[in-house]
């Protein structure tokens, strides 16, 4: 047997974290206050009661929540079980391909039942929810890993679930639909006939392939005008964010157990989610002054800029306006982005806190085409056996990127990324890739400049 | 938190196994004596020789190892440490959906890259293969499951890999392909122009479908015609077996975790490698004594039901006769079975060891049809979250029925199965069995009997 160097640093069942950590209090702390989303009508700061027809009181309670630690729920637990703790890897292979003294970990979400870090807070979201004694939850679904989460987590307590599937994604991923499905859950390509946010798009645009504003409309739509139906959200909010933390969290024990502390912390864009719940409980360590050079990199697609190009602004979260105003990086909420191979991310917004982090330094954000994206997927692949989801493929580049940087400045450097998702249902991208059929969308940022005007200023606080 | 049952039995890294298990000593301890292979001309036990062209020595030697204990190489440990140790769950959640006494366990092997445990033998053949300074190896699949295995590791050893995959698979799972595309590996639809013995299948008849014996017989004539290549398979043959008793050697040290043992061992059975896997470091205790009430529950599809239907005897592993004729239940090898969903389940023969052990009484044998599979499918997937192949689909059934049976008796029982692979990759056929779009195909005895009388007959040893 060889004197193989550790590549694996698994916690034991028993290490699950069995608390969220809430990045705000570090935050404030560090002087950023947080922006209040407005009212879409009278844009004012909202009220609680105006977010009770569409979430249970505990999840809007977390998204306002100042207490730095939140308990997980047993039952929740109880699901989280089913896979997590989750790997922490170092990818040996991968950095003797690139021939770099750097060292690269990555945390691997795709072994959840769903294929991705989605999970983590569906089960959270579909428990309170099934607390608060609500018979059917609506949402939607961009490349499909929300949905089929959120299916999953319904069904485990015994919610009906409505998903509202973007058309671009529930032509190209049929097995997307399916797997929804098969956790027993109704699944409408959007825009639908269902709603009059999707009859409306319908009628001026009778082959709209959909985006996943409108698909919000849609689902908040059902859940506004339905006593027994909620909406629930797969990114972007708060306590999305939070539920995601316990991916962050286990990230840092196992770095712990490898003796590292990242020098970059890297994840994919796309409301936010994946890369807030890797980083935040790191970024806290930034925060609070005990790691201020540990560095922060958001990667996102070129053809949906919403970092790099975007204005920060208040804008609704849905694309018929019918949600609070919320402060982001936003391509403004009409935005429809090309049906873009990334799937997952294609919203037009961000998450407020991460984008907050982004416009006071703490982050930097790069945007990244397809075909270089899946050039560094096929490399991961083929040297570390995972086929990695096109998400978070992003986010291989940009470490590929900062290893090779390394390589240039002689220099060992310890990269983290979260890998949070496989490709198993993702495979039509690659075909497209192997045979040159992936073109290069760009952003034109003259569509936009007109709607990204109009929307109110987010002043920056802090 | 809640006082949860523990639900995960994890291993450490490091407690990888570092020898393969075989299990012909004690067979042979136990009175049964493994038949010999013989000569596809001169019907006399093979030897060594005639294997050369298509196996690398080590491969060979292992084919007819006496040793109890195999050493697995340190660049093989390498890459199984990509994803081994493998979980060993116990199934809580679905064991309450049965309102059973019964404890169910798995092993789950869909951790792996490849989505299956095929990568635990695909790996090791790489490796001896380059070893012995091979540049190519050729091979068929079924499923997609053994060809996106192999190439995976021919990338990881820098060798070509070649697939021909049965048209039915080829057509219905095109994702598959592309996997084995994205690891770099060539695949042509079997039967295909590019060998004589698909040239001849293609003549009589042009429209074929395609078997497993078919494309076996296209992958072993290239690799018998063309010095730098090598053939390998996925399933049958004793080495093939041996490496993936990792699975059975994990998960004995888990149940022991657990402090449990098991009272029935179940796994699906094609060729019989994931089984035997599983099952065989299990069986050395029922063949010495050390556990005479262990059972062992071996479950196949009706539609190809090679150890309930067929005969024992001598036949060729391949379609048109070019291997050597192993002793094993058979179906004959000119039986070409319907296009049923569970496509690595698909195989005319089975593995010699384990067709003796069905011989003599040591393990039953159980036939499914597809929907009550799939039933039981989608039971495990909404209770327990994954999704399964639907090979090991025939397993819960077969676990299922174990449960319902310890409830009617109101008996505790220990259950172990082998979830050999997730379903990501399988969607159309819960699409199918959703909209009630599967057949239930039954074997057929007549057709074959004629086939069948003709074969040798193999004697029962010992």
């Amino acid at each position: 047997m060889s004197e193989a160097t550790p590549m694996r640093f698994d916690l034991r069942p028993e290490e699950i974290p069995t608390a969220w950590f809430n990045l705000l209090p570090s935050m404030v702390g560090a002087g950023i206050q947080p922006l209040p989303p407005l009212h879409p009508g009278t844009k004012e700061p909202v009220t609680p009661d105006l977010l009770a027809p569409l979430f249970p009181e505990a999840l809007i309670a977390q998204e306002v929540a100042t207490d730095e630690w939140i308990d997980v729920p047993g039952e929740v637990l109880d699901v989280y079980r089913l896979w997590r703790p989750t790997p922490l890897m170092r990818a040996t292979r991968l950095e003797r391909d690139l021939d770099t003294p750097a060292r690269i970990y990555f945390k691997y979400e795709g072994v959840s039942p769903a294929g991705s870090h989605k999970p983590n807070t569906a089960v959270a979201q579909a428990f309170y929810n099934r607390q608060a004694g609500i018979r059917r939850i609506a949402t939607e679904t961009g490349a499909g890993q929300w949905g089929s989460a959120l299916s999953m987590a319904c069904r485990m307590f015994g919610i009906e679930c409505l998903v509202y599937m973007v058309r671009a994604s529930y032509d190209q991923k049929p097995y997307r639909r399916i797997l929804m499905e098969a956790f027993g859950a109704t699944v409408h390509a959007s825009p639908s006939d269902t709603t009059q946010a999707g009859k409306q798009v319908l009628a001026s645009d009778p082959g709209s392939t959909g985006s996943l504003g409108i698909a919000i409309s849609e689902a908040v739509e059902v859940a506004a005008t339905n006593d027994d139906t909620n909406y629930a959200l797969g990114s972007v909010l708060n306590h999305v964010l939070l539920h995601q933390t316990v991916i962050g969290l286990e990230a840092k024990r196992q770095m712990e157990l490898a003796g590292e502390r990242p020098d970059v912390v890297i994840g994919c864009v796309g409301g936010g989610s994946n890369y807030a719940g890797l980083a935040y409980p790191f970024m806290a360590d930034r925060l609070r002054g005990a790691a201020p050079d540990m560095r922060f990199v958001a990667a996102e697609p070129a053809a949906c800029p919403t970092l790099t190009k975007g204005r920060f602004a208040y804008d609704f979260g849905d694309a018929s306006g019918m949600t609070p105003l919320l402060p982001m990086y936003t391509l403004g909420h009409g935005f429809v982005p090309a049906p873009v191979h990334a799937g997952g991310l294609r919203y037009h917004g961000d998450a407020p806190s991460l984008s907050l982090l982004v416009r006071h330094g703490h982050m930097e954000a790069r945007a990244y085409n397809q075909n270089e994206v899946f050039e560094a997927a096929l490399r991961f692949a083929r040297t570390q056996g995972i086929v990695p989801a096109p998400e978070p493929a992003h986010a291989i580049r940009a470490a590929i990127e900062e290893a090779e940087a390394a390589r240039e400045a002689g220099q060992e450097r310890v990269i983290l990324f979260n890998l949070c998702g496989h490709g198993h249902f993702d495979m039509q991208a690659y075909d497209d890739y192997l045979n040159g059929r992936l073109p290069e969308v760009e952003f034109d940022p003259s569509e936009e400049e007109a709607a990204l005007a109009e929307l109110p200023d987010a002043p920056v606080p802090g």
